[in-house]
Order: C-alpha cells, then sequence, then structure tokens
C-alpha cells in the first residue's frame, strides 16, 4: 500500500501538469491582448479552446476523482499537509462544479468568448451594438444555462455572484449596494452642485507616452513590485495576469491627453500584481497560488490606486518626479491644486475613467442589468436602452452611443457575468483594511509623504497576499480589519474626503 | 461502418488538436526570448516539458496508430484527399520515431534543454565554458542515446541528420562540405592578402535602434512580409517562429555600433518567415503547414540576405531609405564604396555576423565537432580546445575566450545536433534556387534596382514556400532549379562576387 505522503506528492504533481495549462492558456491570453498579429486570431481562439479543455477534461477525471476520494479518507486527510489539504478541498470544489457542465458546450464557450472578444473590439470601435448583439446572446444564454446546471438557492444570479467571490449572494449585494446607493446618488448631486470646482484645466496637457512610461516603472518600482518577475506592457483595455509567482505582468494604456489614465491605472492593475507576486512560493504549482477571490483581488488594486494613488500625502513625495517627466503642464499648478485636479469628481460615462466617488455606480449599473438579464427580466436587445436609462437614473448622464455606453467593457465579451460587483465590493474591502492597517502603521501618511511604500505592501502581504487562496475573504477580512464586509468605513471615508476637497461644510 | 471523408474528418481534427499544442509551445518559446521575467525561467522550463510531452504522446498514442492504420488500409487510402494523404504520411513518420524513444527521457530532455538555455545565456556572458558544461555533457549524451534509439547505417550522426533534412547522411555531407572546403579555404587566403580593401570605417558609427527598427519595417515590407499576420522585436539571439500560417513573428537585434547586425538579420529572418507565411492555408492545422527542411527553409533567409541584401542593385532602391534613418554616417559614402564596404569578407569569430564568403566555413567547424561527439572520438570536456584549433585550421582565427568560441551560438545548448550543416546546404540550394529563378525573371536584377521585390517573393512562394511540407526537399529543388543539391553553382557565385569585391583578376 502507498504511504500518505507518496498519494500526496502524486497528487501534487498531478495538480502542479494542471498549472501548466493555465500558465500556458494565460500567456495565450496575454498575447492576444498586448500584440498577436490580428489575422492569428481565428485559430487563437481554438487553441486557447483546446487548451482550457485540457484543463476542464484533467479537473474532472477518473484521475483527479480517484486521488480526492483516497486522500479524503479520514486515516489519510489527517496525515497530510495544511497546503495539501486546502489544495484538496479547492480541486473538489472545482470538480463538483466543472462535473455539472457539459464539455463540449464548455469548449465551445471558450471558443465563442475568445472569438467574441476580438468582434467586441471592433463593435466598440464603431460603436456598433448589433454587430455585437449575436455574440453576447449566445455568451447570455450560455451563463443562464450554467447558472442551472451549478444550481442556486434564492436566485439564479447566486449561481454566478459565487464563481467570482465565494458565498455571495443576491442578497448580500442588495443589502450592499442599496446602503451604497442611498448615500452617494445625494452626494454625487451635493458634489456636483458645489460652487468651489478643483481646477482641472492642467490635466489635459500634452504628455508624452514614453515619459509617461518611465514615470509609472517609477510608482511600481516604489511600490515594491518586482520587474525581474513581471514587465509592463501596453494594451487596449489594461489588466494584470500571473503566469506563476514569479511572472506576473502589468499592462496599461498610454493617453498623450490625460496622463491620468497611465498613472492611475498602473497603480491599480500594480496592485493587483502585487497580491500574485507576493502569494508564497510554497503554493506554487496548486490552485491555492493566486488571490482568494475577485474583490479581495480588487480590494488590492484599489487599495493602491484610491487609498495610495489618489491621497495627498503621496504626491508630496511623488509630485516633483511627475513634474520632471513632464512638458511643463504642472510648472504653476501647486500640489494642493493638483491634489485637488486629480480628485476632481462628478458623473461620467466610462467606467475605468470614474472617479472613485461616482465608481460604485458605475459598477451598480452592470449589476442591476447582468441580474435582470440572468433572470430574464430583460433580453440582449434591451440591453443598450437599459444601460443608458440606469446611468441617468443613478448618475444623471445619457451616453450619446454604445461604444461610451454598453459597449465599453470587455467583460460580457469574455463570458464574465458576476464579475463586476466584485469591483465595488473590493472597494468596501480596500476601505476597511485602511482602517485595518491605521491600527498597525499609525504612520501611514508619513510614510507615503516620504514616498516609502514598503511598509503599506509588507502588510498587505501579512494580511492578504501571502496566504493566497488558502484562507477565504471572510477569515482574510476578519483577521485583517476586525470583521466580514461593511460598507460604512468607505462611506465614511468618501464623504469626509470629497466634502474636502470640495471645500463643502463637514 | 464509418465513410472514408467521416474518419479523414476526423483524423484531421485529432491532428489539429496537436498543432494547437505546437502553437501554445512556440508561443510560450517566443515569450522566453523576448522579455520573459527571469525569474518565470525555471516553472516556464517545466511547463514547455509538460506540453511537449503531450505532444509527444498524442503523437504516439493508441488513437494515432488506430488512425494511420484505418486510413492506410488500400480501399480507405485511394479515397483520401491528397492533404490527407501527406499528413498520415507525416504523422506515422512521425510516431515510428517518437515511439523508440522512451517519454520519460523526452520529456527530461525538453526539461534540460530549456534550463540549459538559461544557464547558456549566463555563460556565454561570462565566458565561462565550465559553467555550461554539465548541462551539454547531459545533452550530448542523450543525443548519443537518441541516435542508437533511432537508428542508423553507416555512421551514428546520420540519425541526427535525418532530423533536420529528411535523408542526409554523413557521406552526402562529407562530399559537399569538402568540395566546399576545397575552393574556398584558398579563396579567403587570397582575399585576405588582397590589396584592394574595401572601406569600412563608415559602417561603425552610431545609428538609433529606433532608426534601424524603422528601417527594417520598410523592408520587411517590401519584401511583402505581412504585419497583420506578424510582428518584429528584439532578442538576444535572433530567430523567425511560425505560430500559425497567419501568426509569424521576427526577431531581431539592434546594435547601435553596427547597423548591419539588424539589417542583414531582419533581411535573413524575414526570408524564414515569408516561408512560413506563405504555406498554402489549406495545410493549417496540419503537420504539413511548415517548411519542408532546414535546409530548405534556410535556402529562403539566405536568398534574401544574401542574393537579395548583399546585391547592389538591391541598394541601388534602398541605400537613399538607409541614408535617410542615419545619423549622417553615410553621408560621403558612394553607393559602389558601401556596397563593397557592406560585402567585406574574411576570417573572423562569430557565425551570425561572418560574411557570406566564410560562413559555410563557420557551419564546417560545428559539423566536424558534432560528427566526433556523437561518435565518441571527443568529449564535452574537450570541446573549447578542439573548437579553437579548428577555427584556426580553416579560417586562420583563434578565440580569445569561450564567449567568442564554443559559446556563441544557442543551438547546441537547445539540444539541437544535427541542426547546423542545413546552414550551409541551405547557401547551397539558395544558388541554386537564384539560377532556377533567373530562367523565369531574366530582369531580377533590375527588380531589385527599383526596389520591387514582390515578383521575387512571388517565384519563392510558387516553388517552395506554398507546398509546406506536403513535397520533400529533392522533390522542391528538382522542380524549381532542375537538380537536387549541388555546391557548384555557390562555388562560382562567391568566386565571381569576392574576385569582382576585391578586385582580383577573374
Amino acid at each position: 500500500m502507498m504511504k500518505t505522503g507518496e498519494i500526496e506528492n502524486e497528487f501534487l504533481e498531478f495538480v502542479k501538469t494542471i498549472s501548466h495549462y493555465e500558465e500556458a492558456v494565460s500567456l495565450l491570453e496575454w498575447d492576444l491582448r498586448t500584440g498577436a498579429p490580428k489575422k492569428g486570431t481565428e485559430q487563437r481562439a481554438e487553441v486557447l479552446g483546446t487548451l482550457s479543455s485540457e484543463i476542464f477534461n484533467l479537473s474532472v477525471s477518473e484521475q483527479m476523482r480517484s486521488f480526492i476520494d483516497r486522500l479524503s479518507a479520514e486515516e489519510v486527510w489527517n496525515d497530510l499537509s495544511e497546503k495539501a489539504q486546502s489544495t484538496v478541498k479547492e480541486c473538489k470544489k472545482t470538480l463538483e462544479k466543472f462535473a455539472k457542465i457539459p464539455p463540449e458546450e464548455y469548449k465551445a464557450f471558450v471558443v465563442l468568448t475568445s472569438q467574441a472578444e476580438s468582434a467586441w473590439e471592433e463593435a466598440k470601435e464603431t460603436a456598433d451594438f448589433q454587430a455585437f448583439q449575436p455574440y453576447l446572446e449566445k455568451i447570455v444564454a450560455y451563463n443562464r444555462k450554467y447558472a442551472d446546471w451549478i444550481g442556486y438557492q434564492a436566485n439564479r444570479y447566486d449561481a454566478l455572484l459565487d464563481d467570482f467571490e465565494p458565498g455571495l449572494t443576491v442578497a448580500k449585494v442588495d443589502r450592499v449596494f442599496n446602503r451604497l446607493k442611498e448615500q452617494l446618488v445625494p452626494l454625487v448631486q451635493e458634489i456636483n452642485a458645489a460652487s468651489s470646482n478643483p481646477e482641472t484645466g492642467f490635466l489635459f496637457h500634452h504628455f508624452p507616452a514614453e515619459n509617461q512610461r518611465i514615470f509609472s516603472e517609477k510608482v511600481l518600482q516604489a511600490m515594491q513590485y518586482d520587474f525581474d518577475a513581471g514587465r509592463l506592457d501596453t494594451t487596449v483595455h489594461p489588466f494584470a495576469i500571473g503566469l506563476n509567482v514569479n511572472d506576473v505582468r502589468v499592462t496599461t494604456k498610454y493617453d498623450e491627453k490625460d496622463f491620468r489614465t497611465a498613472v492611475f491605472g498602473t497603480i491599480h492593475e500594480g496592485g493587483h500584481a502585487l497580491y500574485e507576486q507576493n502569494v508564497s512560493e510554497s503554493f506554487a504549482g496548486t490552485p491555492l497560488a493566486t488571490g482568494t477571490s475577485m474583490a479581495v483581488h480588487e480590494s488590492q488594486s484599489l487599495f493602491w490606486e484610491n487609498f495610495v494613488g489618489r491621497s495627498r500625502y503621496f504626491w508630496e513625495s511623488f509630485y516633483p518626479e511627475l513634474k520632471a517627466q513632464a512638458d511643463g503642464q504642472f510648472d504653476d499648478v501647486s500640489l494642493d491644486d493638483f491634489y485637488r485636479g486629480v480628485n476632481t469628481a462628478g458623473p461620467s460615462l466610462i467606467r475605468i475613467e470614474a472617479d472613485e466617488l461616482t465608481y460604485s455606480l458605475h459598477i451598480i449599473v452592470r449589476y442591476e442589468l447582468e441580474k435582470a438579464l440572468i433572470n430574464e427580466e430583460i433580453e440582449v436587445a434591451d440591453l443598450p436602452e437599459a444601460w443608458n436609462n440606469k446611468m441617468e437614473e443613478l448618475l444623471g448622464v445619457r451616453p450619446s452611443h454604445d461604444g461610451e455606453g454598453v459597449l465599453q467593457d470587455v467583460h460580457w465579451a469574455g463570458g464574465m457575468f458576476g464579475y463586476f460587483p466584485s469591483y465595488a465590493l473590493g472597494y468596501v474591502y480596500a476601505a476597511q483594511l485602511k482602517e485595518g492597517m491605521a491600527k498597525e502603521l499609525p504612520h501611514f501618511d508619513e510614510l507615503l509623504a516620504k514616498g516609502q511604500l514598503a511598509p503599506v505592501k509588507d502588510w498587505l502581504t501579512k494580511t492578504i497576499h501571502q496566504h493566497g487562496k488558502s484562507k477565504d475573504p471572510a477569515e482574510l477580512m476578519t483577521a485583517a480589519a476586525g470583521e466580514t464586509m461593511n460598507p460604512e468605513p468607505l462611506l465614511n471615508y468618501l464623504t469626509d474626503k470629497y466634502r474636502s476637497v470640495y471645500n463643502l461644510q463637514l
């Protein structure tokens, strides 16, 4: 009979093979989004389909099932390392989920979404929703079926939410999002009506892409992003991607008419990358070697983007460097005016360019539409109109075409329904982490003012990064911030900050 | 019972899956050599091992064997399309070869060579052969065993030659290479002793990398390289790689002190890329969708590099453009002096920087060492000394350290023994193709002088490219040049050209 240690090793070898396929898939995707030749896109979609299918097949294989059965037997289980136990749990969860999906449907879906991403890119460019509609209809149909295969208790959309944030339900999201709407919609109106608007004209001067790149790299370095285990490239829709713990890549976009896109975008994606780079190396080659959930992932990117990158203190150290890279556009702009300028807030059309005050409302628009789509309360053909109406209702603005409306995000083309809420929930988490961090780093503001970002990164590595997927969001948040999901810290932060930026009475 | 058409389709679907894995492997390799973060290299080697093993396993699987058996049955075979017949033949050949290799040894070898490439890069940098020696010893040991597994008739090295050029033997190579040595060694000495040496000082001025890139792109475009189905990147050791017919990538290296590296390197790799881009699209997803052999591949790159790129006529159209990109270094250099300057020849140490006259001698050095290594006449530890001696014997120069000697090429680190001869044989083929082309394009020189390279590319597509691997080298060469391998056209060309460049009596 095999010893426990031997079965454990064999199992971990098998799991590592799956991680190898995942690395290949990640690279194929990274490449597709950072410069793969356009004529090769069609075959590339099939390659992604083949490799993703293989991951699927390995994850639900008889071999996997047999490993899980043997390792779960009580006398074996207790002798397993903690890492092996967490890995078995994770594999079991995936197997049970995947086993409910017909393999042919899964492969067709992977091919479909890869083609849909190219179709979306063109449709967005030409603001032609109808060109994208047939793809999106198939994607929505798949997601509805998917929810039914997986199963749910209260709401069909729960099945999709759980994929990105384990245990999340419509009931929980509704509670948090209603609280955000209740306080943010009037706050946005209040800000919008304020008489003391920050100066913003100086933001839109020509800032050469190459200099933006230099500044972006300096900030990433200060954040402790390891360039020997990553790289920075350009893309249309920025993202960060972990191929393995030692290869985590950031992408960004240089808008020469608005440096904020690259600067805050890079800090944001850098926050994601730090999470993936600092997962404990002992988890390499297992499904634990990644972030625990999308919302916790987003808490990292938004923490860096907003609580660091949009803080006045951060710019005390980085403003001189930004000035040095710019073509004179900040010469007559005081630090204070700069700070207020980059924190200008108000209703806008594009999520990824939204300020931190209105950002959650953009997410709530998408959440409410997804929920309605999956529950068949609306159809894909109704989306453009429904989108525009929601934007008007929550933000008071209406897109003039679908390129700046319903077509703006890649997520649906990528097949991801249930993902968007993570963005706002991550923001909620980030504010809670800020309060948790303040207890151990009371001089947080001073550190930022000196450009010393290492202690901030170290605290996040200690509380969040290193654990990878070995702890769930609730465990991590309770240990780091003393409680699970709570929107009040975020609401307090936003109310205080924006009344101050807009010189309103506190 | 299944109809022939149905089995054929099922077989081609199966074969397509293999091509998907191959695309992933090609991308993983391309990425590793164009900027993958160095800390991720170790895991990347394992990923390559896993995917290459999967290709290996599929190629020798029971499923493959059963397809080949069913399709080879006489009543089925005659109903197959020509494409399916060629694919079955190719798959059968691969299966019979792979089936002789122990799978575990194969996987270990893939991992080894991937790690060896990183080790080689460092060893070359520091000219430290001993750091690389343990890797190379394992690689040579594998290649010796490999030759024994595969089998051979006259010489153990024949088994390796056949991998790169089907049917090639030591006997054939010796005959061609001895003829080359016989005529080239004295010709090089004659040139070396010539009194009328071309001016070369103007070659080594500072030429900004970005401008070299612009020029390189223009030349590639003129060559009809399709940038919508490819891209140009930088690397340490330039290469071209086909991911699929619609995604064929070129890499180059910009030496700001010597523009020739990038210019001739890009034309060379562009020649390889044209071959891969112009294989008939009907072969996509089969093993026929690539070059038929390494020597024929090299005939394409060397045709472009030497018969086009180093021709006086080519520079009649491209010299003004080169001048426009340069920082004034050619302002006082006549076209004639430029032509003679870039065609300066003479003994040198580095193969990839060698002129076309001495290039074959660099190859013969490697061929003779490989042959001796595989036949256990020398050992890896003897290599640096043996290398230096051969260089002295054939070229009259001796490296001062191993970085410019035995460590200069990546091939051995990549596990490739038997590959080098293709370079010189490709050159032999290229000269034969030039003679064949002259019959159909008598105004070849004029076309070059006008910068009209499309007819040249079209002739190569018609005679070589489009057929992919569906015809063997002998078939292609006979149809295009009227005979199989013959060194005389190359010897005539080199003798005429270099006596003219060096103003020697003809």
